[in-house]
């Protein structure tokens, strides 16, 4: 089914076109006729993968999730619990120039969707997503005996979720003050004054 | 000099329509003409105030950060240590609708600085300031004899920073997730693992 494939393939292209806009101009000048040119297509071919530029900012929202899903997916398990933790959440964190750019057009996003519904459902979904995986880190912790005694499971996962994306968000805006070696020890830090001592 | 004064509320004026209409429709939206429309005046008025759309953002995002600054200024210190590193803490969460419309817009400047570097030099400026109220606070743990033996005050710092600004902006895109009492019971929790046992 080559066609099928090109054709997924062409709009994750338009989807990394648009990244590339809002990186480099901001949102206010991710207009489908700059989309198109950047992609190098005619905004009428733009039309055929997408009727609308929400269309194409869902979708290009949604690649976002996508790929930090598949990274995640793709991680070699093998360490002790804490190491495997570690490395989890160092995926929603930008560590390179690819997860960097992830972010910084996630975080563009996000922004957008507060004052446009048709992106604030897909913020929702992932955030959610993101939350749930979180929960279930800070319950292994419980369930492997690891966890000090007292540690309260919905707090602990609201006190990580918003570390994780305050740390997200830092190494965007500041990238010279969180170095990805910064990143790891922060979490690590974090994860080890939740254990019993 | 009530006309210096009027000058001013002026600009503030001016500067809070920018705020409305960010939030409302987005930064895409927040055109000079737009905000004139929402200010009431004419363009050629605006124009008056602010030459550039850019001086016009600059003074909006500066005006979050002095209304921060004043609150914090203004606050009762009178409790214990901790009580009161609490109530400068939760200065920079979103705990009423004024800091929550301010945080959005926050959020929406810092965005648009990533890719406008008219505003990055402000936002570098403010989140420094942040931290360097931040470190402070860790720095007092360490002083009063409150901090665990083995704190680390910078890393301390990057940690509580990145939490703070990841609380408000959880705070600000879910609000039904996190409530004024929830923020104050997280930073409370934080606040208290950096302390001895």
């Amino acid at each position: 089914m080559p066609k099928i494939v090109d054709h997924e393939k062409q709009k994750q292209l338009l989807a990394e076109a648009t990244w590339r806009i809002i990186r480099r101009h901001g949102m206010e000048q991710a207009s489908v006729r700059h989309i198109a040119e950047e992609a190098g297509i005619s905004v009428g071919s733009l039309r055929h993968y997408f009727a609308t530029q929400s269309e194409l900012f869902a979708y290009s929202m949604q690649l976002v999730s996508e790929r930090v899903d598949a990274r995640i997916s793709s991680l070699p398990f093998s360490g002790p619990p804490l190491e495997d933790m570690k490395k989890v959440l160092c995926q929603l964190l930008p560590m390179d120039e690819e997860s960097r750019s992830e972010m910084e057009v996630w975080i563009a996003f996000m922004t957008k969707a507060l004052a446009d519904p048709s992106l604030k459902a897909l913020g929702d979904q992932v955030f959610e997503k993101m939350r749930l995986g979180i929960h279930s880190i800070i319950e292994s912790l419980v369930q492997l005996e690891l966890a000090a005694v007292d540690l309260n499971v919905d707090l602990e996962t609201a006190r990580l979720h918003s570390l994780i994306d305050g740390l997200a968000m830092h190494a965007v805006i500041r990238p010279d003050s969180l170095s990805p070696e910064r990143l790891e020890e922060l979490v690590t830090l974090h994860l080890k004054s939740l254990c019993k001592l």
